[in-house]
Parts: structure tokens; sequence; C-alpha cells
């Protein structure tokens, strides 16, 4: 921590505040036109050769001399090692953990209905889970167990038949607490591949991996394209930025806490994005003092360094209504309401991912074992999307049955707006089932 | 229809039906490169420009000499003018079909939740509808009325507080019973602009048009290439390919009427594809013959024609077991089961946009008036999405208020997990909130 540090001081008094807020908030997702040629070129590859190029491409990405994809699926006795390989406290913190997303995603869970009209006729719509799921978990250092329990409970909740998890191996490595973690999860097949030829494996199916209904999953910047570029061909959860937070204080709670939380969410890694609201100016005097003498501490102290340099803010308001505006103008992915009446402002929040209410709700405990997901839209996406869930694993069949007198009544009106559309053929079909008088 | 006309006929007890039925499927959708080019030009100029460049590209692509955006608003009183100008039977028709959809979607809300744990910790979710929502609607030949309110009830009913419809032009000419539509469903502002420079307008704002959180509506290749590149910065409802039928048939419908019912999909465009599935081959030969008869009487006899020499089949199957199979692996937009007993097959189909239940209930019905939304996901990608919905215009916010008896547990939990995975400041932030004994 040798080299100067300082987090921007913003002020909505300031006349250029808007301005600054956009440039403090802008993020360029793009990703790098040879990255896109290259992931093309593997996505090619696997979809031609199956098996034959995954192998290739994983071998040297990973550096492994693998002889097939089927010696790369773990076994369930490899499986088990791993489970019985995490201390006893990890196990029951996982399973603990998953009991409670569990339980909180059962409520998501959506039932077909359907309603009969007085002619007999039936409207509704069936719901049903997807088929199968491919979840993509990252290797090496980013090797987080608590995004297998979001990622995979949820489509557990739905009913998804078959979860098959992919994940590299650096050299071989395996992490055996997140093994642990999608065993306590349930996730059915879990094969050692990564990177964009794992995802092409999962978009269009090999000899061994099998072709999947919808892919999630955070990765790399060659995952994350390789995701966008087979979009349709699959589903996706979303393409992640980011990760944010919005501390919203009025100015009562612990500084240390509040430096803390900021934290929590720098270090992430350089890009993450830490904003503090607040209308007391001694108050935010207090925080930056606290995150002067807390920085030092931290085993992750240069990465929260240059988030908070980079992207962080410390934003002083006229008023609780003013935090609001700011707040509703940047939509954040995590929102701590750090103040003594939450629940008086959740009916202005309109775009936030997750609200982690009160003082003592702090956005880590979300993170792990809360309940709620914490795979959540970022980079202002929450204005229209929400987090991930048993909805995200379930589709709709819209269901349509006429009674004859049903589809005889509706023909006529059907007939008008097809004929208003120059559409015969529609007309003609509906007027068939007209009841001749 | 001079030229000699076949529409192809498969039997699953071919041997190269499997590869046979995957070329039939087969579409692509990429863009050409020259239109992704043109599409990001005027997507940076709208951006950079506003209302200037949105001006320029309209004016010269609807060839007209428009001297604001501002004069591109449609009036209340144009909009009254009309709903004037249409006959009575279309209103009443036009209405009759927004209050079916509308009471249809209003069983799509959903509400907020939460519950209480016994120490006092409330988890749940809030439900919010999008704040602002654009609607693109075609110009030209393909003005669809039907689409208008198939795309702004939903949206509605969700409660979106405003409602930006965009539609060209050409020339100036404007379809009255498109406005109309849009006036009965409760479109809020009405901009006569379209093409990528109405998409960009939309998703960025300009001056005169306000930027949207999330743009629905179908368009030409420049529109849905302008949507995919703006997907990020605003939410989409989805890319839509050829309109696609699936008839199930157990022999037993009148042929003529299975016969329009394809035609009804065909006359779409070249690309529609109509596919009949029935265990029957003589019925099959019978709806040949309804096709040969049938098809000189139409308007779009030769789009009809293209489309089913092209893209349309006739598929001999076993028993409705295996039409059961053939319809998964298709995974069809629409479904019509014209069959005695469409109940019983209801729980095999695994994949379908639509389900058009017995001989009464043809697929234009649900086109209009039935209720559903006509809006459905295409080219497989039922696997893994739904129907439009009111859903579509809802979003979510995760709701974590722990009680501080609930932090301190939790915050336990926590903080071993977040050990594992080398986050320390999350672990610290939790264990700030474990009440010290």
């Amino acid at each position: 921590m040798s080299k100067s540090f300082a987090v921007a001081r913003l002020d909505t008094q300031q006349i250029d505040f808007d301005s600054q807020l956009t440039a403090l908030l802008s993020w360029d997702a793009v990703s790098d036109l040879s990255v896109v040629a290259a992931v093309e070129e593997i996505i090619s590859a696997v979809k031609a050769e199956g098996d034959q190029a995954l192998l290739r491409y994983n071998n040297r990405f990973d550096n492994m001399q693998a002889g097939s994809i089927t010696e790369l699926e773990l076994s369930q006795a490899k499986i088990a090692q791993s489970l019985a390989a995490i201390t006893a406290e990890q196990r029951q913190a996982l399973e603990l953990a998953a009991n409670r997303i569990r339980k909180y995603h059962q409520h998501q869970r959506q039932e077909s209905w359907s309603y009969t009209e007085t002619d007999g006729t039936v409207l509704g719509q069936q719901i049903t889970a997807l088929e199968k799921v491919g979840v993509y978990v990252p290797g090496g250092k980013a090797a987080y167990p608590s995004t297998v329990l979001m990622d995979v409970i949820p489509a557990k909740v739905a009913g998804v038949e078959e979860i098959i998890m992919v994940t590299p191996t650096p050299a071989g490595v395996l992490a055996d607490v997140v093994i642990a973690a999608a065993a306590i999860a349930g996730v059915d097949r879990v094969f050692t591949v990564g990177g964009a030829q794992a995802i092409a494996a999962l978009a269009y199916g090999t000899e061994s991996i099998p072709k999947v209904d919808k892919i999630v999953g955070p990765g790399n910047i060659f995952v994350a394209t390789a995701k966008r570029q087979v979009f349709g061909q699959v589903g996706l959860d979303m393409i992640a930025g980011p990760s944010e937070i919005l501390v919203i204080c009025d100015g009562q709670t612990d500084p240390d806490w509040i430096a803390m939380d900021l934290f929590s969410q720098a270090e992430h890694d350089e890009n993450a994005q830490s904003i503090l609201v607040c209308p007391d100016a001694k108050f935010i005097d207090r925080v930056e003092e606290s995150i002067q003498k807390l920085l030092p501490t931290m085993e992750r102290a240069s990465i929260i360094a240059e988030s908070l340099s980079r992207r962080g803010a410390l934003i002083k308001v006229d008023d609780m209504a003013e935090a609001m505006e700011v707040c509703n103008r940047i939509a954040p992915e995590h929102l701590e309401l750090s103040v003594a009446d939450p629940q008086a402002l959740l009916s202005s929040i309109k775009h936030a991912g997750a609200i982690f209410m009160g003082r003592h709700t702090s956005e880590a405990l979300g993170d792990y074992c809360a309940g709620p997901n914490h795979v959540l839209p970022t980079s202002g996406t929450v204005r229209f999307s929400s987090p991930l869930g048993v909805y995200d694993f379930q589709k709709r069949s819209s269901i349509i049955h006429c009674s004859e007198e049903g589809a005889s009544v509706l023909g006529k009106t059907a007939s008008i707006l097809a004929r208003s559309e120059s559409l015969t053929a529609h007309a003609q079909s509906a007027e068939f089932r007209i009841i001749k008088d």
C-alpha cells in the first residue's frame, strides 16, 4: 500500500455531478475482436468435430494430456472423495447454505394454470422445467463453491431432468470444495473441461457431452464471448459485468462496518464498484478514515485499493429522498439500506437486484447463505432483469382449447382482423370453424 | 401457379429420416456483415447526435422531408382521427380481441412475496413493473394491428408507466388500423420513425424520444440486427425467426381444414414452415389433394407455394407416440393437436410455444383473439423460452432483512464459506455482525 490512494468524493450539489456520475458508471463490455475470432474458431471446430476438437483445445489450454473426453468425466467415487476431503465445518456450512437456498427458491416455483369460459373454451399455460442445463464453473483462483449452489439449486427446484457441470482443471488441479458443492447441490454429471470449447460442447453436444437447453454460470472473457455466440442455439443466464454495491447509509451505522461492506465488493476484482451514498458529510469523513485504517489489514488490500480508487465513490446527497433518486439512477446490483427504518424506503426503490435491509444485513450474508440468489443483473440491467431464479429454469406453453361454440364465435372476430391484415388463409382457417346456421 | 409444386413427404421409416428432419429444420439467423456495419454506423450516430441523426436517417430511409422529430410525434387528435377512420366492425373486433387478451394476461401478473423466519429475519422478492417500454411496429405491407395488441397489452397489465411506440411511415403512409390498435391497447406516445435509427433512439434516448428499459416488437433485418446490438443497454423480447406450425392429426379431421391451417402459416412469408405429422398415409394423400385443390384459390398462392415447397413437409409416423417424439424434436412455435382427445397428449409435450387443442381450435383464433399471446419463441427456442407475457414486463428485487439474531447466526456460516473462497473482506463484514457472547 505504498502508492497514494483515494476514493472519489462526489456531491449532488456540484454542477457537474450528473456527468461525473455517468462517467463513474460507464462500463464497456465489448469483447476484443481477436477474442471473438479465436472463440469463433473454437466453436466451429467443436461443432464440426465434436469430442476430438474439444479434447485438443482442452489439453492445450489446460496444459493436460488426457486421452479422451470420457476420462475427463468425474466418477461417482471421485466426487465422493472430494466430499470427504473438505472439513466437517465446511461441509456443514455448505449444507446449511444449500438448505436455506432451496427453501427460499421453492417460493419461486410456478404452477400451470387454466380457466374455463362459459362456452367450454379452456385457456391457460402449461409450465414445465427445462430438460437439460449446463453449468459453467470457473477453475483456478476463482473457484467459488457458493456459485455452484446458486446456479444449480434453482434448476433442481424447477425440476430440470439433467444438470451437467463443466469446470476447467488447469494442469489437472481440481478444487475439492467446488466438487463437494456440486454433489450437495445435486449436479448429475461433471466434466473437467472449460473455456470456449466447453461452452461449444454444451451448446451443440458432442459424442460424450450432452447438448443442453440452457447454460448458466460465470467465466472469463473467452467463456463470456462463447456464451454470446451460442445464444439462440441455447438459452443463457446473463453476461455478467463487474460486481457492484451501493450502500445507502443515514450516518448512524458503525463506519468500520460500512468500510468493510465496501471492501467486500471491491475485493472481487479491480473493476468491481463500491459506492456509498449518505446525506451526512461528517459521517462520510469517518468512513474514509475507516477505509484508510482497515485497508492495510486486508489480505486483498491491493485489489481493494485499485477497485476503490478506479471505480469507487463516496457521494454526499441532500437527504434520503435524493439518495433514492441517485439509487434509481444507478440501478445497483446490490443495495444495502444501512438505515434505522429500511422498510420506509422500500417503495421508493425502482431498480435493485438484491436489497439488504438494515444495519445488520451485510451483503456477505446474501452472497452465501441467507437464501436468495447471488447471481444478479449488473451494469444497470436490473432495470429490465431479475435475480437468477427457478423461473429461469421453467418455460411456458400457452394452452388454447376452443369448444365448437367458442371456435364459431371467435372465428368471426378472427376473420375480420385477419382480413384487415390481408391474411386470407388465416381468415378462411377460422371461417371453416364457424357453425353454419 | 404455373410452376410445378410439391410438398416434401417424409416417413420415420426412412433410414435417413433423422438427417432429413435436421436439414428441414435448419435455419441460420446470422446477419450479413454489411448489414451489421450499416447498423453500427446508424446506432453510433444516433447515440452521439440524438435527434439530428435520427431525423437524417429517417428522412432518407422513409423518403420524407420532416423538419424535426417533434413533428413526427402523433398528436392525440391524429390518433383519434385514425380510430374514427376504421370501420365499426373492425373497431368492435379490435376491442373484443383486446378485452380477451387483457383478461388472459391478468392471470400472469405476479405479486411480491415474503416470509418471516422464527428469529425475525424476512426474506422475499419485491416484484415491480418496468418503467418505460418501447414497441416497434413495422410499417408498409406488414402492418399488423394484432401484433400491437399482443405487444402492448401485457406491458399495460404489468403496470409499465410509459409505452412508446415507433413505426415507420414510408413516404408518409400511415395505417389507420395500426394506430387505432395502439389507441385501444393504451400506447402513451407514438413516433413515426422506424428502422435501426428508431431502435437506437429508444435504447439511448434523444432530445425527443425517451430512453426505454426494454424494446419489443418485430422488424426487418435492420431492426433485428439493431436490437441485437443494443442488447444489454436495454432488454429485448426476442429475435424472431420465421414462423412455424406443426399440425399433429389423427387422420379424422376434414383435410381441407388441415390444408388451410398449413396455408395460414405458409402465407406469412416464403421462409415460414408448415409441417403435418400423421400416422395415416391415406389421410396425408387427402391433405395433399386439398392443398392442390385449394391453393389456386388463395390470394397469397405464390407465397404459400414457395413456403410449402421450400420448408414444408408431410411426415408419416408409426403412431401417436412417435408423433409426440417428432414434436419434441421439432419444438414448434405453434402446435395444433387436431385429434379426438388432445388432453391425453398434453403431458407428453415437452416443447411448444402455444398448443391449439382439438379440431376446432385453429391457430388463427390464437393469432387474433382467443386471449393468449401470439408472440412466441421460434426456431426451437421454446426449449428454453416462453410466450411474451406480463412476466416479461415485471422484474424482481430480492429482499433480505436479517434480525440481529439472524445476522449473528448466518454470519458464522457466511464467514466459513467466504474464507474457503479466500474472500476475507466478505468474511469480516459478516463477522462484524456476530453478537459477542
